[in-house]
């Protein structure tokens, strides 16, 4: 069996940035990697393209009485730079104390190789597990997944078939405390470009005639959100899910105080809808945030221009139940209804996402017909990474999205078992990224019995 | 005599653009042109040195009984780029049909020249007319004039002894109508820098706890004005001077229509302050504008973060009697007040220049002491240009601002005589600056005309 360790080196020097087409070496390189890897193990391993990158699909087939588990991952990363940041080269993966630093350490190619490890034990002591296993490895996932929708169209017949989907693409708050991930949130985004003058104006010269677009776009974001800081277009809490009592008392362990957690945020004052803690509000409800926003001059000094364009960049975190078409329509019409009209604008459609929410087994609002072999993992989950970390998992909603989950959820009509390997101190898309190689080895340990686990249950 | 197109030929080719240090050759080469030429002329020329670019002053002395004037302008230029978009080299003057083509033809060394020409050709008629004149040309007009207010102060002792200044630095709306400037709006400039959280923050992890940066920003720029378009600031029209009929008189004979103007500026309507023409409001009211506004994410597509910063930037453009130090005030007092508390912030303070008026004379509100120079030159103005140009001249308020008038106002005493030279087609600050040919070699008569007329007086 390799090392893990020395394995994950080798996958993190192969600088595989998807978004930048230099570095398609890198690409191609973590893909010969992991494939050789999962060849050696035994897979059948398939390269299957896409418009872009190419999926890693690796089958290790058996009878259909056997449980069927897909396991998710990337293999591309977030380009590295400031690269002046870093410690040691991005690049180059380097040890210093309990962590390994190099970019996508954490994300995603430690966590990946944790279950890639862990079923090389697996089968190495078990060559006979009576368990399919489908490694599903994408190559696009830093840059939204553009081709992951229609790989999933095209190979549906297939996968549809499995069971579940385990994956390990979310956060911890500490290594002994782990957090199985049962809801993401969906994103709508959009751009507001609003329009005055056909070309920027001289301040002086035309100042007092025309409605300054900066302005029209200032009255319209104020009046996005109420004087409680709600969000302010009609029928956007309509779908909320209602929060249950258990994801309140999980929530409560969770161990981090507000105070502390202000800190670590900088910030006068929180901001969170009334009857929401924060750390309910980026679990629990949808926001409607400015990502941006541009227009004029904006160098040092001074010019006195009426600008003739301005823009926002709108994106709306949406919670369970919410549908984000729904969502794009109801916030178009409120820009529509509110927007001066003494300019003009076009709102251009960004992507979308939608939320995603599994109830794990034994909770009062679990689905009455869960498949019982996702039942099996979870419970499986539970009880190995009690063992091995040494403290029940918690089960929580995320504020992030990863849209991909809900794209399976539709598609193949599976949910995921998320387990979150990556903590606060990893540095995830930033500068000096590393994986704490205590939870890769325990990670190791719990993956492995979760699918011994659930090969022991048949279907 | 020399040959007035050609001089500007000449002077145009040297590059003075004053923001850029690449350009000292051409500032030197611009100095020493105008320097020569005056020379020439019989003017003791000193060229003073300033933090900066130096000012050329050149003097005509005479005994104390002769009027004495100050012709002012300015020997830089603004930038020339984007050099593509030029049909002939910004640097290389071309005539086509009746204009002068290159960087400054209007701004401001053909109007420059009109009155150096003026000059040039009066005295060579007249070696014995009673009338002392100074040059004053300054290289940093570009720049906002940073060393001028000092070299004023330096050099009041001897400057402030004269009558008045006379010069072409601003806009007339055709060739055949010439506009006397009788005032100029004054400014107030500020940063405003809203922070939040103390880094960029991930829009799903942390959305829903904090105000977001722009929102704050949002909020506070919505407040800035009322619902009928009046600048929101406690205070702020307390001074405003009130409008005189004989301004609106002048005002009507204008000429230009609002639909004409409407469809110049492509607005969907005009944006004015109650009981305010479109023509009226950028002359006899101030205003509130946002020059630029900035924060987080600015580029295509999508990146989903809290920006920790928003900014944005505000000019106050001010009338007659309004106090920028007061208004500064004013506007500060209000941001306070209504800034989100649940983020910080502060202002950036950028410059300020004090709005400027001067009545001719025969008005109901002309000032009782008004100077007999300074009246009599406004009086040959009037008959000069009806005579030459064909037509009487507009006395109006401008929307722009030109501080260093206010600033000659304040530290030497002196008014002003401001003969609009260049038009609307002229395209100023921007690729194919020009001048009419028609409208110099009128404006050399009309300047030759007040001058006589200044000198025939006496003092």
């Amino acid at each position: 069996m390799f090392d893990p360790v020395e394995a994950l080196k080798e996958f993190i020097r192969h600088p595989s940035v998807s978004a930048d087409p230099a570095f398609k070496a890198g690409m191609q390189g973590s893909r010969e990697f992991i494939a050789g890897l999962l060849g050696g193990m035994g897979f059948a391993v398939e390269v299957v393209p896409t418009p872009l990158h190419p999926v890693i699909l690796a089958e290790r087939t058996g009878p259909d009485a056997w449980p069927h588990v897909i396991i998710y991952g990337h293999y591309d990363v977030q380009p590295a730079d400031p690269l002046n940041l870093w410690t040691s080269p991005a690049f180059e993966p380097e040890i210093r104390g309990e962590r390994i630093y190099g970019r996508a350490a954490a994300d995603n190619k430690g966590p990946l190789l944790t279950h890639v490890a862990a079923v090389a034990r697996l089968l190495e002591r078990r060559p006979d597990l009576p368990l399919r296993i489908t490694f599903m490895i994408e190559g696009e996932e830093e840059m939204g997944s553009p081709s992951f929708p229609a790989f999933l169209d095209a190979q549906a017949a297939r996968l549809r078939k499995a069971d579940f989907v385990l994956l390990s693409d979310t956060g911890s708050p500490r290594e002994d405390q782990i957090v199985i991930t049962c809801g993401l949130r969906g994103l709508v985004l959009c751009d507001v470009e609003v329009t005055g003058a056909r070309t920027d104006l001289h301040s002086g010269l035309h100042g007092g005639v025309l409605k300054n677009p900066i302005q029209a776009l200032a009255e319209l974001c104020a009046s996005l959100h109420d004087a409680e800081g709600r969000v302010n277009v009609p029928g956007f809490y309509d779908d909320v899910m209602d929060v249950e009592s258990w994801e309140r008392e999980q929530l409560a362990r969770f161990g981090q105080s507000e105070a502390q957690y202000r800190e670590f945020l900088d910030i006068p004052a929180f901001y969170t809808p009334k009857g929401f803690t924060p750390f309910e509000a980026t679990r629990f409800m949808p926001t409607l945030e400015f990502n941006g926003i541009g227009g004029g001059y904006q160098g040092q000094g001074t010019k006195t221009v009426i600008p003739s364009k301005a823009f926002v960049k709108i994106s709306c975190r949406l919670v369970a139940n919410q549908q984000p078409e729904k969502i794009r329509e109801l916030l178009y019409a409120a820009i529509a209804s509110r927007m001066p009209k003494d300019v003009t604008y076009r709102i251009v459609d960004q992507h979308s996402g939608t939320p995603y929410v599994v109830v794990p087994p034994d909770r009062a609002n679990t689905p009455a017909d869960q498949s019982p072999v996702l039942a099996r993992a979870f419970r499986a989950a539970d009880s190995a990474i009690t063992s091995v970390f040494g403290r029940q998992p918690l089960y929580l909603r995320e504020g992030g999205s990863v849209p991909i989950i809900a794209d399976i959820k539709r598609v193949l009509g599976l949910d995921s078992v998320m387990m979150g390997l990556f903590l606060p101190e990893d540095n995830l898309h930033a500068p000096d990224e590393s994986f704490h190689l205590g939870v890769m080895r325990n990670g190791i340990a719990a993956s492995e019995r979760i699918l011994e686990a659930v090969a022991a249950g048949g279907r």
